[in-house]
């Protein structure tokens, strides 16, 4: 990772780090005991339990056809946040925004997963965030990765597939524009007072599978948005070193 | 407009557009009676019907300050669609999709206007389907422009406000991979088999407001971004023309 | 249609119309593309599009029998009215005017289907009222016939059906006491101030299938009801003239 | 009361009951103790609890005015009937048909009620069906009036109100086409085989104050029409005297 | 049953009734007409109708086994209390305390039914209250075993079984802690300002089957409890009694 | 804590627990860093995250009175259980286990709280289960006391309230009758297979605040009943010795 190509000096972010630097990532395997796959997925203070469950059935419009399915849903505890929300089981419906996120989160998986090879069953992904600091879908994502492979390897181990439905890796990570400057990886200070934000989603072959960029305050330029997405691709490779890491070093 | 910059001559679009090459575009302004804006647009064979109300009241979260709101929903009606689709008032809740497309729209437009300028009012957006031939977003945030001109100028005319709120033009367009060639203002028949697809929102002056960019198949790379992002510049402009036009040559 | 049986001169009603006359009715077939039968049926201000869907299934109660069912469903856009009405799809609940509507609907052109004779497939009528000005339910199923009728055309067309499940011509009128007098075809101005609003669905044979009448103001006398049916009645075979005018000279 | 008015005889009614003949109507009065009006009302086998209850408030659109509100809600126990039905509180929602008869019990009581001299208050009116024979909607307007004059009576009587507000009687009775022939009052075995039903709703004065006539099976004729609204008319009147005789010789 | 184990003497209860003395029970056999089992139960004030009615068919989770199941649901009149509640049925969901009274009424009589002995049948047994005033759960636990008693007698007389599935009886009381001293069978006045509420579900052989103590005020002591469960152990022998002679002395 | 009291030498337990032992408790303060307490509980295997968040106002039902209120959420993560259970949040509502657990724990906690104490605020307890094996709503009730005293704590640290609320601890255990013989705290293997479960919730004064006893297989006696609460009186004594350890060694 190199330093950012912004000549001018980028301003201090609230946390201290670099533009282009990365909070402390952390990726925890065999979370919890019953999942096939679970990971507890930290960026910084940004925590999220992901689980991945099997189940042996399809979902009504897949009947019949020999191919499986992956979904993903998204919550948050209510006291993740700083302030207390509602608990949506109790409200009665999900946000508009816990189901962008979620569909996000099952888009990106699918896009590395070859959903013929996984045989007629589901893949149910659950992220949810036990302690919010910003980049809680970015984190979901990455997480939620390991999870879906931890699950997979176990089907292969038990014979059920013969070979693996994944066919890259995939992680997720935001950037921003903070008092004027590109910065990777927004924690929740730089969040709620950037101009722009922006989520993006890529495949370990450096392929873009989400691209979502928001001005919250003044619109970006198209150079902006280029030094954005040399941030997120950096970040993004980084990501995935430690994926890698995580499955080779922790025991299954 | 000018031809696509790709060497390689694009493959045949269904039909028969160039790859740069927008669908008839028509913005018919005062089209139901009641709303303070009320805009037909059309984008081929996609028809949305766009109100702009004004209430004279604010969501619980601003209320005490001297601020407004604007907020849009969306919908299409059952059979404005190949198949038809269950009602959603009749299901007794909004799909996922809808939840984004409607929160898309209101951010657009937010992002070109001065709340503050708009004292302590709501503009409500309603923006109804009732015809989808693909690129139903991009013509809703498209009209809705035009119809919250309308509103907020009636506002002026009755000596509510003092100045416009609107700060710039914005408008909307979809652009994506279609067996491998960027094209411009998908339509059903590419959209649903198409690699990439990706909304853009712009303002006037030529801002980024909204990118969103997914890959329904392969990865898309850098290049490819950037041959999109141009590709939806073009658009842009000529649909702001087309806004122009409808708000010079039509009577209020 | 003659004039009022009514000895005293009625008073002029706010549209100048004559205590007997019907606003302009303009039934316009093939509306928008997608649906069997697509209708946008207009009663001076008041349009709805009526679009009829087929579906080769049947409700579960009707499952292994050889019969098909017809059901309808009935919404205004938001700003449809004076003041904008909240969504029923964000509100998550239809209200009881909307199910009493679309209830009205279905059973009014159940009444001249012949539900064997459409063999084990559904019909879906949809009526979507886009501006109402009155009398939108009496449009609605006066649209929806035509709607029903072509969808029920392609069917024979297409070798489906063998004969046709239609075995007589529907429609409704709206009947009132505005100012002390009966007056056919309400609109808003005089169902907003009306003693007695009622509904009179007819068939082309001249038989009753609905009569909803309701005091809004003074109870009305056995006298006035009859006067009101007889009103309803000259209309009802204007308005099924309108339609067999409008199947037959509007191209398939 | 005489006998039907149609010279050909009557066929035999399931019940043995003469065309124009109701069933045993027993208004019982103070049935629960906590309600300030609580009254069951039984139609032959049809029996229905009607409460009226009065509270210090009234609905947001009326704040501020001095003017009271009445409503209505109708349920049914779950066994009420035949079969058993879903109750609607597990299904989380009132079906069209209950909606529909709620609306209808509480126009027809606001038709005899002046809301103004009922002052900013709201008589809630609740209407539970604990055995269904047919009628529950008439019996259910005719009971409810009792119970919502003893809730006026105690207003009264508590200095709340210095004057009535209750302007004439109200009773409601069905009548139908079975086997050819007009009867009045329907009990479950012909309503469930009639061409025609009609519910009409009548004041102590003889004005109309709903008529809802459906043709089940074939259209019905005006001059049928004309004999069930005499069939309805002699019904209310004896109706109206049981409401008066129940109101005379039960102590408050 | 014999006085109070308790030396000190009780303080009056706002009845006047003794310690140990239940109110008057009424179990009133056949009260609506069309379910298979249908009881009004009294407790004292406490009024509710419980009926108990056969469905030929299991919820999902059994399909495919010879087994039959048993469900409850529980629910109150708006106006079978003091003040009138919300209508669940219109609030759109079941209170917490509701759905906590069905769940222990179908676990209170489960614990006595061989589900094998049933078939693959469901007992659907609806509480009803029509009027409340304290102990509404144990008067529908123990009418609705006579009320299920009922039900499955007519399913042996018709030939569907051939053996009864109950196998004992079963009732509820309630006892608690009112002004210091053991009550058995609390009354609205008493419930609402006990200490300690306690109810306990005990089968004909007596044993337990549930308990449930709560203490709304001071916590209680192992020797209260003692004293509550004697209390209640008496209560629930002399409601068996009645449940008996209800089932011998009233015509099937 | 000394052995079970019973002379018949106990069945071993799956765990191989002795019938009187506990689980490795583990209760960790300080869990996630944004609510005012925050504890993760740990009974075993079962694991719960239970935070505490003081809002500034109290229900509307408390409106006007200088009260404060204490209320209880309870959830578990869609992969927390050996199978995968829906998510509330996507049904639409919790399930009636859901509600009954929450409400027990809100009834626990507001047994040792002075609401007057707390002055006009809420006090709001989230309990979330991030892995299940039995005991959830006894660790919820354990766990959620020392959050809300952290919370407590906090809110006199900054002069808010003058003294402490909470007038004594509250702890809660499980017992059961497993393979005929009475054990203490059981995990999901006994659980799924015991004749009888307990919930009991004692105070640190030893006094009883509920006692929730459900004969699953068959009913159990008055002698088993005694050894039941005789254990958990021990384990609650155990339980309450870890709170009081939390609260004194961790740091605030």
């Amino acid at each position: 990772m190199t330093d950012s190509p912004l000549l001018k000096p980028s301003p201090p972010r609230p946390s201290g780090r670099r533009a282009n630097q990365l909070r402390d990532v952390r990726i925890t395997r065999n979370y919890t005991k019953h999942a096939e796959g679970s990971v507890l997925v930290e960026f910084g203070d940004t925590k999220v339990i992901c689980t991945a469950s099997i189940a042996e059935r399809v979902p009504e419009f897949l009947r019949g056809r020999e191919q499986g399915w992956l979904t993903a849903e998204y919550g948050m505890l209510p006291r993740a946040t700083h302030t207390r929300s509602d608990r949506e089981a109790a409200r009665g419906k999900q946000t508009g925004r816990t189901q962008e996120i979620q569909r996000l989160i099952g888009r990106a998986l699918r896009s590395v997963f070859d959903l013929n090879a996984l045989g007629a069953r589901t893949l149910h992904i659950d992220c949810d965030v036990i302690q919010a600091d910003g980049g809680t879908r970015t984190a979901s994502i990455t997480g939620a990765f390991v999870a879906a492979h931890d699950a997979v390897t176990k089907l292969i181990a038990a014979g059920k597939i013969a070979q693996s439905p994944v066919k890259d890796f995939v992680a997720a990570i935001s950037v921003g524009i903070f008092e004027g400057s590109p910065v990777l990886d927004l924690d929740y200070d730089e969040d709620s007072q950037c101009d722009t934000d922006m989520n993006v989603v890529m495949t370990g072959a450096g392929g873009f599978v989400e691209v979502q960029g928001t001005a919250e305050g003044a619109p970006f330029t198209r150079d902006e948005m280029n030094e954005l997405i040399a941030l997120a691709d950096s970040g993004i490779k980084a990501l995935i070193l430690k994926q890698k890491e995580a499955l080779e070093t922790q025991g299954v």
